[in-house]
């Protein structure tokens, strides 16, 4: 669907309600606020509806409340006979959570906006551009196409989401549009200083303490191209983090020049061993991840497996070396 | 010295040395660069050079290896009796290093084009915006003005400083003008990614094992509101890191939405103690510092001292404990 599609999709309808993928990051919240917002602005009715909550972290994002849970709201709608879903930053209504089965229930039209790639034979209602920053950069474009006024904390809610994800501006899809969107809503009044305060100064003590545990199991390998570390069940209960907060570890080695592979080796509560790995450049993961029944992208794959770590560990060292 | 009158000092001279401070860093580099390359494009006659060489991980700011030290040209110039010294990136020509006793010994008037915070009373020769993210930011928009026609090294010179000095568009001072001046760079061909990759995933395998020893040191005290990392010398030595690959280890603390003070201590060859002091909002680490008989700013700042490690840790705690 072409943008001018997606614009006319807006102007002819009148009720919404809008949701995001479970587990709902920076992006998707904050382009579910800023389209609750305008379409609102424009005398629609919007209602901006999750399958679960959100982290408390990302509560900066929506500071008039408006982001719901299905249970909070839901079945209560009095419009809800002609509202349609609008989906954002996934092209998959089944991660949507409950929300997919209440929209299924209400037979409700779903229309996406995403900004993740697309195997080139699916087809989906909505509005796409796999070459786009992030889901919020596709909102801020349609928002000043449809008129409306950009207010400051739909700015704000913007820009948070484009700073998550794309790194701050560094991964492959910041393009010009990026910029020029960040260069409004910083005209506009967002101060960039305090929305990455916001994101990446707001971490537990536990997550801190997880880092400095972890970061203590590293290994190299292979003159310095290949690092694991390896966290335990152990090290993740005496640090009380949460499982989650294990997520970046991965990324610390892969700053180092020679690391062109990195591992993280996770021990969950059922004693089986979640692998992740991420490479840089050429160096292809998801095929070693698919030997053991995972998938996943070029750099960054993943998978699980009941094998002793020692084990996994040799068996993974020795697929690691046919890669380089 | 108003925008104008920058503009009109590079129209009516033609010969320049340009340099930048000792330790040339991503921002200072990436101007003199590209002021290098503009003025020579206009048909001026301009050297880049410093004080000092710069780290090998800097080599892509520089494709044409424009930039040498003093040691590799200065007198030989032919035009030196004509030439102006254009000092970048910093305000004081005390931080140029050789290039200082040069720049004095030949009686060069030196132009500054800066962008850090300068007291009222002060006065310099030159162009200096204390708003500016960086000194690239600035250069971007002299030689715009200047009808340089802006080439993608010149582009991807400029785009590396400004990340560097606004930690990728996240610090206080990254404004409108920085996002314009990043979209068109892009526009131009930069590829956020790729300078992203050049800057911030070419650290030393050295460093990454530096990281995980003095983080394994952390400590936290006061409810887990004050840090505390530790590099002895035995550290330094075993991970074969250099002295400066300890800088960032300081801010890792502070992600923690609980942490407001982190320190670091580092044990220099000469048994004496470096500290490092790093605070977030209002809390104000230069007062303590002075204490020790060192300085910096409110939320930086850092000093000597030869008292025993446990005895300054003590101390210091007992001084923190006053300012919450």
């Amino acid at each position: 669907m072409s943008f001018d599609e997606a614009l006319a999709y807006f102007q002819s309808n009148d009720h919404f309600l809008i949701s995001t993928h479970e587990s709902p990051d920076a992006d998707g919240l904050g382009a579910q606020y800023a389209l609750c917002r305008g379409l609102t602005a424009l005398g629609k009715q919007a209602v901006a509806l999750n399958s679960d909550a959100y982290s408390a972290k990302y509560s900066f994002i929506d500071p008039q409340d408006l982001i719901q849970t299905i249970g909070q709201c839901g079945d209560s709608l009095p419009w809800l006979a002609s509202a349609h879903l609008v989906l954002l930053d996934t092209n998959d209504i089944h991660y949507a959570g409950q929300v997919a089965a209440f929209a299924l229930a209400h037979k409700l039209p779903v229309f996406i906006i995403d900004h993740h790639e697309l195997e080139a034979s699916r087809e989906i209602s909505g509005y796409a551009v796999m070459e786009a920053s992030s889901c919020c950069e596709l909102i801020f474009e349609l928002l000043k196409a449809l008129g409306i006024e950009m207010q400051l904390d739909m700015a704000k809610a913007l820009f948070a989401g484009i700073v998550y994800d794309t790194g701050s501006f560094s991964y492959s899809k910041t393009r010009a549009g990026t910029f020029q969107a960040a260069m409004e809503m910083v005209t506009l009044g967002v101060q960039p200083e305090q929305v990455h305060a916001a994101l990446y100064e707001s971490s537990s003590i536990q997550a801190l303490l997880l880092k400095k545990n972890v970061l203590s199991t590293l290994e190299l390998h292979r003159d310095n191209s290949i690092a694991i570390q390896t966290m335990t069940q152990e090290t993740l209960i005496q640090s009380g983090a949460s499982y989650i907060d294990a997520e970046d570890l991965i990324n610390i080695p892969l700053q180092t020049k020679s690391v062109a592979v990195s591992i993280l080796f996770k021990e969950t509560d059922a004693k089986q061993i979640r692998c992740s790995l991420r490479a840089k450049g050429q160096i292809n993961v998801a095929a070693i991840a698919q030997t053991f029944g995972g998938g996943g992208h070029k750099n960054a794959a993943g998978f699980k497996s009941t094998l002793p770590l020692a084990d996994l560990k040799s068996k993974m060292l020795s697929l690691l070396q046919r890669l380089f």
